[in-house]
């Protein structure tokens, strides 16, 4: 008998199971350090906690991706071990700030299942949350993921969970006290406030930052993120190891800060596909198209839909004719993100 | 209209004006953390609390260059996006030290103009300041940059600063409380005092760091200083970017412990040069000459006034015999420290 | 005169000397985020305050091998400049845990001294104590290397230590509170207790982590481990850095989560030996056998002591017919650590 974790097939999966994942962690401000330090990070809100108490918060919460990443991080050794693809993302809404000395816990409910026609393999869908030490849901989202069978056993049951294509706008979850109506637009860095974006604008962010091994490692890491493609040469002749999604998305939002400076919190991820795979070497790019824009509660705050596609290529170019991504394209991400109005 | 920021020219600096710069940033542990993975810093004073507290400080302050490098990155996006060359520092003083939880704001004021005779770009001088969440100073220097024209229109009346030499010893700010009269010569690392070091003196710090591209991003980044040659690959037919010359100050200074293990705080920068660019790969190594000595009115606290020169030959050497750097020469900075008498 | 360290010499060292450590270093949160960044670490205790709460532990402390590479970074201009290798270690005992904000000093006395028969070189023994800001003990070992002579002087009387080929299980120091009894697997991320592993077992610990440059060198750095071998490309004609082997210690250890993820505390190093060298480029494996289990006096909290075999090739794989280590290995250490019964 073996002690290490094989991870999971796809027999391994009912519906209605929920996963309790391993390893707790606390998350304090060296994990922001790093952050900055691995992505060019520039969002005020999330740099100053001066710039956070002029909004209503108590000071600076993290990053909602480092959320994101610590909790996608803990569902790996359960979800995606076998994982031959990350297939989709939806209905992801954040729902408290992360604080620093905060502690992450997660568990994922299986809800859908699918095998595929070949019999190899098949669809799961988990929805995941992420939780604090006062048992407080941080963040939740849906991932379906194509994961290996072991054997040739018969197929299960096949269900399909109804999803939802994006979140609402009146579903979106304004942390408690934020208000932009004293918000600092020089300090932000940018003047552009909601109504100044319209629906279909297309922003190219210009920037662009090759991407080294050692730092997606250290990313990775730092999310205890531990798929072995990731960090280990000697899976592909190229020597090259396969970058985490999420690195491409932390990249991404970062780089969109020249030009949506004031999209300052995401609170909802609508979707998300992982176009191409991305490795060391690559310099990546990022553009932005404005999907949808929306009033809140929240005194001063407006919401913005945005897709944020990340790209080895030219801004405003995404799939050909057949309807395909281009093979520049890494990641295209739709997400709501919380804007003064 | 584009919604990026496509940096300022020639023609957008007129003298009087001051600009705010964006994204406050708070700094806590986690940078200092960085600081000693990035850079073979072991000066003891900004080491550990318990030295810092038996030289009369409540605890360790972060790095002075930490400062310097957060205030400077502050003024990237507004004054060097569309600069050709970084010219000149002056005027540098360390007001007030850098604590952990302070956040900081920086402003620059344009204090000097001066159009090329090509017509086709120009010099400008900015006096920055950086600021707690007090709206005490922490750092003032004068940088000159030469930033492209946008157009051809006619050329501004020329403005050029007095600027000092040097700033002179009295002119010095010493931290509040700081004092050496107990200070530890053997938790510090060496027993040599200000008084054992004569004017002219040369010291080779003997170590000497390669640098990775890896390595250098990460540091340019957590200054939030995101000028694209640091990290775009594709800007250069050989794959390599320009490393940020403040990675070069920090590793020299560093590395100068060596010989200088008691030059304990910078409180000055007189003027520095960034010699010939570096880039990953080179092997950096550093030398010091003993330039001034002065007493100041803190018990046991005198100043040294040092020039640094990062390079990648031989300890010594600094310019040709038509007074050009050498091709192997980083940087040439000069700074008064604070030292033990 | 020169102002810069050149290290101990073999006749530098006398038995019964105690070599006060320069350098004292605080050590908080944002060292511990660059350990999950470094290395792929999971285990539970390390990672979350509720986790170390939930063992009786106040909140939850730093890694174990933090508090040994920070002492022996500080040992390192002292005792390993001019070392030609890196011997052993033995009577390895961790004293008191690392709690963030701590301030680390070392000593270290010389325990034992023996020319080598070439006259050129010998062989010295010192024991190292690390101590918290309160005086007390936090680690102490015993590290012996080989040195360079300076001269052709006569030999010293030779001193041979005495050293205890393991720590005895009833030596071991348990931390204060320590309490197992309400131990949550689920969490830890495995099933296995100290009575599920048999003596003798190995355990092939599966993943892989190919090291870059950059890596290693951020993580000397960060002990302020300054050894030139570590740094400068230009000290070898294929341009590679000799790898800290401690940094090889912290990724053994890190990848025997997968297999080991209940062994949550070390507690003492009985023995080890850096095989052969590591450079960037390889991937490291690892492997562990069993060699003993014992009781303590905590509640619900077992001893195991380890071998921990890092190692570019196959688990199980150590020697080869005459006994050297096979050239494909790179680390043999010998440890105990802390697993609920």
């Amino acid at each position: 008998m073996t002690k290490t974790n094989a991870g999971r097939f796809f027999e391994d999966y009912r519906v209605g199971d929920v996963i309790t994942h391993a390893v707790p962690r606390t998350i304090k401000m060296g994990e922001r350090a790093l952050y900055h330090a691995l992505y060019p990070a520039r969002h005020a809100l999330h740099s100053a906690d001066t710039f956070a108490q002029s909004c209503g918060l108590p000071f600076s919460p993290l990053d909602d991706l480092v959320t994101f990443h610590t909790v996608f991080g803990k569902t790996v050794p359960d979800v995606s071990l076998n994982a031959v693809a990350n297939l989709g993302y939806a209905e992801g809404r954040w729902l408290t700030p992360l604080w620093p000395g905060d502690t992450i816990t997660a568990t994922s409910e299986v809800i859908g299942i699918k095998q595929n026609s070949n019999g190899k393999s098949g669809v799961v869908w988990v929805r995941t949350t992420g939780r604090n030490q006062y048992g407080e849901d941080l963040l939740s989202y849906v991932r379906w993921v194509m994961v290996r069978k072991r054997g040739d056993g018969p197929a299960p049951e096949t269900v399909i969970p109804k999803l939802m294509d994006a979140v609402a706008a009146d579903e979106l979850v304004i942390p408690a006290g934020l208000d932009f109506s004293a918000y600092d637009f020089d300090l932000a860095g940018e003047p552009h406030r909601l109504r100044d974006y319209a629906i279909g604008e297309v922003i190219d962010h210009v920037d662009g930052v090759t991407i080294e091994e050692a730092e997606h490692m250290l990313a990775s890491r730092l999310w205890q993120n531990t798929a072995k493609v990731h960090f280990d040469a000697t899976n592909r002749p190229d020597g090259k190891r396969l970058i985490y999604g999420g690195h491409v998305i932390s990249l991404a939002r970062a780089l969109s800060f020249n030009g949506l400076a004031n999209a300052q919190m995401i609170v909802a991820l609508n979707g998300g596909a992982h176009a191409n795979p991305c490795f060391a070497g690559d310099t990546v790019r990022a553009w932005s198209e404005v999907l949808d824009v929306a009033d809140t509660a929240a005194p001063g705050v407006g919401a913005i839909r945005l897709r944020l596609v990340a790209t080895k290529g030219a801004a405003d170019a995404l799939r050909d004719p057949e309807g395909k991504y281009l093979t520049d394209v890494l990641l295209d991400l739709d997400y709501w993100a919380l804007m003064p109005v």
